[in-house]
């Protein structure tokens, strides 16, 4: 989504959703809603609160519908689900959805392995849920994953991105993330296919979605904004990753970011110090720490007695 | 030191002296031989060897005459000994250095605590151990450390950096480092001091010395790279940090870094693979893993079967 100032961004939180998928242990249905509940008091824009996929593909996400009849529904916020298929669209439309998020990865190889489907089945499949969304006022996302580059076919061209927003639209897909999905982005690589993007389509509501996986997280978000990005993904604590691509590490810290963009007096809207005190309670909820860097360094602007 | 081509970026590898100095065991005389010497043949420019300190006060670089005089010397590759006084200037003299590498910190109480001087007692100290080394043909670099900010006393002035490179070139000194101590630094704020420092002193070798500690590293050698900064401090497996700043990560990580630029087209000289394999024996040496992304999660050009 679009953020309201031009230089303010806009922070999408996929912890409940990208952090949570992959967690060896079941996140209780409570406390999914306690952190959704909290998140929606710290200002990020948007909540990818759950996903409508199958209980047997990811069992931690089999509570999607309970977890979306518990939330409490902030104004300003948007809680979105990721809608895999017809199915999916329906139960999403049962809880009130206020925005789906549909995902193809553009490597092939990856979008079967993650999808079960090849492009041409996930484009279908785009096209039955907008027949089942159509007239309900939901706003529709379409995820580009492995937009940078895919684990099994390596680097994508920026024809196959631009040629994939163009399709997505023709479908009726008012937003696009580009997500990199695997962590493969690097800052030059992001600020050109963001600025191409751009210059194509200067009114579309443009997200990204950045993994740490080799330490460029930060440094791709920023080349990012500075070549006209206002929208973020990220996850509480920096958890998450990819179960395709052993040894890779989380999703870019939502706080971490948070933190880069303020240093940089780039404004986000978002309360750190909330953020700071729910990622300091995930080790607990999870089992085990999180990567996130300044729950533990605590802010720049920390000076000892 | 500058390097040969305009655009090609020098790494200057500290792990020896930044990384090892606050190891909790001491790491054995011949393993640091070794290492040297592996690390003369990777295209790194400058190695800091070890520090001409008291024993009483690092006790795990007590061996610097020892790892000098073992190790063999690359032509091309710099090697760099820290030394805190004059004492320390006579022992490196014996040991032949390429380099003296002296440090101050413009934080006055971080100097104190670090370096037990006030800056004063410090610049009398410098010129002490200018006599000292005067007419050996040894390279003198000053680190201006604390030089993003102070674990004491916050964000130093750019005032007060531009003051004390002044100072130590009307001492003499040939090579400035400036260090971001304890990882307080922003890309912002990296590449507006960069870029200022580089408008006052076009001709100056300048070194940038940056810490991970609240995961900018990256993203600030890329701001500081932008704004014309040619050479990088860095250690592999980004091990090392500060004792005077609990809970902070260690020196940006030379192979994150590396591969970071050639992702960005950026030539560093250095052979990738050769740290990889360096990297990845640290956890032996050391008794413990490191905080390195890429030896974990591979490059990024990595592809699965």
């Amino acid at each position: 989504m679009m953020s309201k100032n031009e230089d303010t961004v806009a922070i999408n939180e996929v912890v409940l959703r990208d952090g949570f998928q992959n967690e060896p242990s079941f996140v209780p249905t409570e406390e999914k809603i306690r952190l959704s509940d909290r998140l929606s008091g710290t200002g990020v824009r948007r909540i990818e609160v759950s996903s409508f996929v199958s209980p047997k593909a990811i069992p931690n996400l089999r509570d999607a519908a309970d977890v979306f009849r518990g939330i409490e529904r902030t104004p300003g916020v948007l809680y979105t689900a990721l809608v895999p298929n017809v199915r999916g669209a329906e139960r999403a439309l049962e809880c009130a959805v206020d925005e789906v998020n549909l995902v193809m990865s553009i490597g092939e190889r990856h979008n079967l392995a993650n999808m079960r489907m090849t492009c041409d089945q996930s484009l279908a499949q785009f096209r039955e849920i907008m027949n089942v969304v159509a007239g309900s006022g939901i706003f529709i996302n379409g995820t580009i994953a492995t937009a940078f580059g895919c684990p099994f076919e390596g680097r994508q061209s920026v024809e196959r991105v631009l040629w994939t927003i163009d399709t997505y639209r023709d479908l009726g897909i008012e937003g696009i993330t580009i997500a990199d999905t695997i962590g493969m982005a690097n800052p030059r690589q992001v600020g050109e296919l963001t600025a191409t993007i751009l210059r194509h389509h200067a009114d579309l509501p443009l997200t990204l979605h950045l993994h740490n996986t080799r330490d460029m997280g930060l440094a791709n978000a920023l080349a990012a904004y500075d070549a006209g990005m206002r929208s973020f993904d990220s996850a509480l604590g920096g958890i998450g990753g990819c179960p395709y691509a052993p040894g890779a590490t989380g999703n870019v810290c939502t706080e971490d970011l948070v933190h880069m963009f303020h240093n940089c007096g780039i404004d986000t809207g978002v309360n750190l110090p909330a953020l700071l005190e729910l990622s300091g309670e995930l080790p607990a909820t999870l089992g085990h720490g999180v990567p996130g860097y300044i729950v533990k360094a605590g802010t720049s602007d920390r000076v000892y007695a």
